[in-house]
């Protein structure tokens, strides 16, 4: 999971802003948003803030018979606002582009305007791939012809902690999984490595760590060296989003015994993947980042063309995002699919991480369901 | 459609290899092959040879309910013999990866055996996708999200003639579509420009050209502006399939009225749409080149994100592989399907091209049915 400073703005759950845009007879879909305050258990911290609440936006769509969902989750790190995201679907241009025609999802797709949200762009995307599983009457990893038993694991993403009692603590009382999330990006590669350290020692579970762009070129290869020896999975964003130089730096001293260096901030998009070919060993692909499963495959597909590794990862997120892109995990090396497992108020049940095992659910679409209130 | 030199075999058509390999009570699939000859109508010649018969193989996989079926198109361009093929399809290794659950189509694609033939791992690629649509219930196309009335027309392809009053009245002979593509390498660039024009005059038609790589890049670069100039839609393999000299001189020198040039021998697979990036304006993917629909995929999806045109086209094939390729166009921006309509003995009914218009077929999976006896 991704987070980041939480927005300064309060909005009341469950307003709906319901419009009715048929343009003709034709025009049979519907759509509506919704506003979502998802509160997080713990407060959660990591390079970029610390976090208690966050704001997403739902979308729904539907063809009269059956509704998609899909969700937007507002992450300020990447430019996204609730208003820009709630701009950007009830643009009347969108209703326009969904068509009549649930099964016709690319053309849905190529149809919706252009927007700046890749947020908004991303809830669509997921609404109109949950409209056109139900209306196949699949789930959507049937359609893509994968197999939901070879899921990796996923894992628990462990906030930062300055108190080292406390952090044991805490990861002594997170879920048992067997991989384990450790955020560095204290502000010293060295109390990174005493975090790490710490991690290791107190778990007996497989740790992989995430920096979130804190370190510079020569900080990260002093660090990586020895984050190497305490066998991590695999390093993510190790130095600064648009820091190709560092990736080059990090590239040209590269040790056999190095672990996968993943891009997650440096890799929003397709463009991004290229660019980094050669550079990073993989990239941490995210719906809200790139715009949605459509863009989330080709990513995957582009980087298995490149020859490197794949991530799913999620943001602060209902289990209404991260059920949709758990439906690539059989597709990819590592998950990080927890995002709704901090909540303390999710709205949707749909895929269940069980102490790390991914369970695809087998409705079709996305599986997801509303919790009962 | 490509075609080379026949082969100097000839092989009775309808003998099955019928083979039988259950490891155990789990494995269900079983795999027959099925040697084919084709006909053609007329003797075909382009610049890598004549043509007036081909030797392919069909492939079919049963689950014990339903049956898949894919073709290999043996190309001596590309090295393919019956033989080679065959073994590759007779490989015991072949049923344990078909596994024991249609709807698993990327495991059992993951776990095919290495084989230098890519037409017999297009083929079972084909067979695979077959049974899937089947077993979901639904045409390939639906699978993919796409609309079957966004295909491009399909080109019909002129052969080479050095007879001008015969050339001219077999391009009035041909049916009426609204693209030919007319097949160049008399073996001077000047010869091909003359034919070129006479076609430009003939027909009243949209016209594309495919050199199939007949010119040297200093003859492509007298010829292609003369070409620009008769508006074709595109041309097809200038230079020679590893000319990557060629290809930049091309770029070098390229202006903004040429029309699109478009790789196909130089363009195999995903490897080689990556080396052609920012040399050819686009590639034209065929199944027997890259091994199947999910190569296929891939090659559009990388195609797009590096901002090339995508073409699909296909081999001197029956209803069976020139259906799967159908299924793609509403992916691509031109398509060259008329493999199946230069035979006459063509055993399978799929897509229909009429006139250049792509009819695909609602049945589920490939949409192919044997002709009766």
């Amino acid at each position: 999971v991704s987070v980041d400073s939480p927005t300064k703005q309060k909005f009341s759950p469950g307003i709906f802003l319901r419009y009715d845009c048929r343009a003709s007879e034709e025009e049979l879909m519907r759509i509506e948003t919704q506003r979502l305050t998802l509160r997080l258990e713990n407060p959660f911290t990591i390079a970029h803030g610390t976090t208690t609440e966050r704001q997403n936006v739902l979308v729904r769509i539907c063809d009269g018979e059956r509704t998609g969902v899909g969700e937007a989750a507002v992450v300020p790190y990447y430019k996204e606002t609730p208003e820009r995201v709630i701009n950007a679907l009830t643009d009347p241009a969108v209703v326009v582009a969904l068509g009549d025609d649930a099964r016709l999802l690319h053309d849905a797709l190529d149809r919706l305007p252009p927007s700046e949200s890749t947020a908004a762009r991303a809830a669509l995307d997921m609404a109109l791939h949950d409209l056109w599983g139900q209306r196949l009457g699949q789930p959507l990893y049937r359609l893509w012809g994968l197999n939901p038993a070879r899921a990796p694991v996923s894992s628990f993403t462990i906030a930062l902690d300055t108190d080292e009692a406390a952090y044991r603590d805490r990861l002594r009382a997170a879920p048992p999984f067997s991989l384990y999330k450790i955020k560095l990006g204290s502000g010293a590669w060295q109390t990174d490595l005493d975090i790490a350290r710490i991690a290791r020692e107190t778990t007996g579970a497989q740790i992989a760590v995430d920096a979130n762009c804190a370190w510079r070129a020569d900080d990260a290869l002093q660090i990586i060296p020895r984050l190497a020896a305490l066998d991590v999975a695999y390093i993510e964003q190790p130095i600064g989003r648009d820091d190709h130089d560092g990736w080059r730096a990090l590239r040209d001293h590269r040790a056999a015994d190095w672990p996968p260096l993943m891009a997650d901030e440096s890799a929003q998009n397709a463009q991004d993947v290229l660019a980094l070919n050669g550079l990073a060993d993989g990239v941490n692909i995210k719906l809200a980042k790139c715009g949605g499963l459509r863009a989330a495959l080709g990513m995957v597909t582009l980087a298995r063309q490149l020859g490197m590794r794949a991530m799913i990862g999620c943001m602060v997120e209902s289990s209404v995002a991260v059920t949709a892109a758990s439906h690539l995990a059989p597709l990819v090396d590592f998950a990080d699919l927890d995002g709704n497992l901090l909540l303390s108020n999710d709205p949707y049940r749909g895929t269940r991480v069980i102490n790390g095992q991914i369970h695809l659910p087998d409705a079709p679409g996305l599986g997801v369901n509303p919790v009962a209130e």
